[in-house]
């Protein structure tokens, strides 16, 4: 059997565009000679739908235009994933399903069995559970149709009550296939890969994995679609991060395959490059779904602004990105060099706008309330704010989207103006820890310095009173981000964090920052995701609670 | 037997103090004779726990103190709501139990079977479901113990595939109690009261139902706890958003009651007074809570801000609350009198700042890159930031929280500035519609003139320009009103409004407006939720889709 993966950029609830892009994949795939195309998990409405697949309508039109699919669909063999109504009376109204398309017509649905509702999803939210398992015959061959989590369930604790491999074994399956919805994190192309191959050589049987690319808001997705023969060997793999089409032929040998080696999956080593590419991802396509074109970011001569904009630069066209240089009186030199000079290496058009004048005026506007009251967090605050009211009015007057800078550093610990510097329509670097921000500095100045190294090797501060260094109030980074870590992707509670070696007054302050700052953090942009716990959809924590781990 | 009912307010995380609290209730009703004291369900860990639930030291300390409080149920038993650990080695590794205490010992636990997981909840993230029901002796009585959702089970088309009462009754079970974690909406009083006569007249047996007061941030616990007959009548009840302790005494006339009249939940005509009373709560609580006393916010001389902060006088006494008019050379007189007089008429300390000054100090700033473009919605847009950065640093020179005044009819249509009028730590009206604001205020001004007569009935204005009105780019409020209610609390699509006989223009073009301000929606303070479908974290929607129903 000739077999098509098709890796397509879908949008959310463009029923008219994801129908073209698909039916234009079934016909090239035919036209390949292709015996069957396969399409990602809710390919048809877009992945996360959120609360839209609660509109009856939006279940209305998935059924038309599978309709419409399905009548492209001669010759040929589609599998393509949309919600489903639940018609037995009982339990959440819809099922996730893979539709399967032939002859003209709608031939089967298969629904998914293991919905994930931790981290950022969802789904049994919306989605009833399948109570059994059904095998799909496609051209003679008996295939297992799995949904994402239904290959999942493989740790020595499993999260669920069912093994629907075990379930699709039972009906002697030659191949099995799984259409996913699976987002990008530094570790998740290498942990898919593993479980593909433990799936595979479990059941000696060759997988064929299709996935999403492109990126919706938060969430992006890698791709990284691929075959693996029964030994888990991957065979052919599409690209990461764009749209592909691949027709595979799996022969004999694809179903008496040596075993692969197992995967090693890293932790504490960030594959930056990866990352590079999902921000980049990240960012180009949540202007272009958001029909925008152009960016405007503050430039502080510092890493974080330097690391965006060159992120965006990448994404949107230097010539689309403008950083807007905003000193105050307490802004040193070498910062606004550092920052015009970036946006010299960049290309990128760049403007200076002083603050002191409207920081002054706002200043003596407070006088009468203020009196004779120290200078302090309150004027740095104001700093920060008058900023954003300036790039704010440059992206309403001009058309631009406000790139937000912050680190997850900074965000965890709440260090960071609300409604100043914690602005911005996306955080780009909101779950980037700050020394994994210079490691994408090492990184974009690869070939070249696009980022002046002052930049790099300066002691990082916020420059809002006279000689302000971050480590005036915060740990070294090197410390903080492994303190962070384990605390927030690994859900590491004081106890065990002393015991890591931790300093007991660190770990008991630096998490009361973090849980005494949820407030501020819930009215931050969207962040790009690319660490298996982000800020965010991801990360739900009570505002008021008491407790902190 | 005696059986007190405990509706206590609880904090999120705080052991020690709801510990307290719950010890504290158990010797007041062992004083009062009680055999048996009924606790909510997550009592000792506050409801919604979110991602706390995720760290081992949290069940840790769930386990620590339910054995404390184990140790002072002598001569009488306990039941207290709390997470416990799955020990089955396969599923979520928590349930969501009810913890049967007595003889100084954990007696036995009880799960729950239904775990809801739409709007706002989010149980099937942290909880295993129960898989079988098991009854409790309790002083002699056979009791089926159940958690809320468990008794919810009563639609046409059910959520769910398990009906837990059916099982329990198959245990002959002489009493139900049912520890419950409901939160406010203004139709769940009389909901809540339907179910619990439903399952009463259904299996005709007495309930028992004990449920949180008080506020966490979003989330308003209304209490409402109460003990019905087998025919479903209400024979003792709890407050409405206070704290009691109730003991009751069953006999023989509980159990052969005649059938309480049905209740009628009229979804149109919310009940203003709840609303009312609600609100004066969730603010009490989140200052409470987060450790603040006092107040601030921005007085226009409209009616969302006389509505928002004759609340928060109530919620936190007049002398705390800080009214500020920031007036432009836009803002008329009328506005500045009728705000001064709101301020006067409550008791609250106020200021007058004006805003003139940083505006055009901020103008000429912009004036070399804006040139000669025409002034507007940018300029707008300014003014309401500039107000944003004066408020906030008042709130923080001097310990304030800025209250959010917007209302659920603005921020749908994303009528509001970002960083600007959607600014604070708490929206307290951002779910309750224009037209209900409006009667708020007719409510607040029930016994005398608080909000004066000009703010109620001039038409709405937000003064950013000449002779601005809201009518002016906005539908009629009666009619916006009506239309959202049905498209957000209903889920109406498109079709379905046309066929109510909306304009099928206006509904394109709210829908769109909806849909499109999203984003700006994810940055908004958290909202106090009084409907069954409030922005912020029950209402999930994509921010880069392209649909609208």
């Amino acid at each position: 059997m000739k077999i098509a993966l098709a890796q397509l950029n879908y949008t959310i609830g463009d029923f008219e565009g994801n129908t073209r892009k698909i039916t234009g994949a079934i016909a090239s795939a035919h036209k390949q000679g292709a015996d069957l195309v396969v399409f990602a998990e809710l390919a048809l409405t877009g992945y996360p739908a959120g609360d839209f697949l609660e509109f009856d309508d939006f279940i209305v039109q998935t059924e038309m235009h599978m309709q419409q699919i399905a009548a492209e669909c001669r010759g040929i063999t589609a599998i393509v994933g949309g919600p489903s109504r639940n018609k037995t009376g009982k339990g959440k109204p819809l099922f996730n399903s893979a539709w399967i398309l032939g002859d003209g017509q709608v031939k089967q649905l298969v629904h998914k069995s293991l919905l994930p509702n931790y981290d950022v999803f969802d789904e049994y939210r919306y989605f009833e559970p399948a109570t059994g398992f059904s095998i799909a015959g496609i051209g003679g061959t008996r295939v297992a149709v799995t949904i994402c989590e239904d290959i999942w369930n493989t740790s020595e604790v499993p999260l669920y009550q069912r093994y629907p491999m075990d379930e699709a074994i039972a009906h002697q399956p030659q191949l099995i296939i799984n259409i996913a919805a699976s987002p990008f994190h530094y570790n998740q192309a290498l942990i898919r890969r593993q479980v593909l191959r433990d799936n595979a050589l479990k059941y000696r049987i060759p997988i064929i994995y299709v996935n999403h690319t492109g990126a919706h808001t938060e969430l992006i997705f890698d791709g990284g679609s691929m075959a693996c023969d029964s030994g888990g060997n991957v065979r052919e793999a599409l690209p990461f991060f764009s749209e592909g089409l691949k027709v595979i032929e799996t022969d004999a040998a694809w179903y008496d395959a040596s075993a692969a080696p197992g995967v090693a999956v890293d932790d504490e080593n960030r594959d930056i490059s990866l990352i590079h590419d999902a921000l980049v991802l990240g960012i180009r396509d949540y202007f272009s779904k958001m029909g925008f074109r152009k960016a405007i970011l503050g430039l502080s001569g510092g890493i974080d602004s330097a690391v965006t904009i060159a992120l965006a630069a990448e994404a949107l066209g230097a010539e689309n990105v403008h950083g807007i240089l905003l000193p105050s009186e307490f802004s040193s030199d070498h910062s606004i060099d550092d920052a015009r000079q970036l946006a010299l290496n960049l290309g990128c058009p760049h403007e200076i706008i002083k603050i002191s004048e409207s920081f002054h005026s706002l200043q003596q506007t407070m006088q009468p309330f203020f009196g004779d009251l120290p200078s302090g967090l309150t004027e740095e605050n104001m700093q920060a704010r008058i900023r954003a009211v300036i790039l704010m009015a440059l992206a309403n007057k001009f058309g631009y989207i406000l790139l937000n800078t912050s680190n997850k550093s900074e965000a965890a610990v709440g260090y960071g103006t609300l409604y100043g510097d914690m602005c911005g329509g996306l955080a780009v670097l909101g779950d980037v820890y700050k020394t994994d921000v210079y490691r994408l500095a090492r990184h974009i100045n690869r070939s070249r310095v696009i980022i002046p190294e002052n930049s790099i090797v300066k002691p990082p501060s916020a420059e809002l009173r006279p000689g302000q260094m971050d480590s005036d109030s915060l740990p070294d980074y090197a410390v903080l981000d492994k303190l962070l870590f384990n605390y927030i992707e690994k859900r590491m509670g004081r106890r065990e964090l002393e015991e890591m070696g931790f300093d007991p007054h660190m770990v008991t302050r630096v998490l009361k920052m973090v849980s005494s700052n949820e407030w501020k953090r819930y009215q931050t942009p969207p962040i790009l995701r690319v660490s298996p716990k982000a800020f965010g959809t991801g990360r739900r924590m009570p505002i008021t609670g008491k407790y902190s781990g």
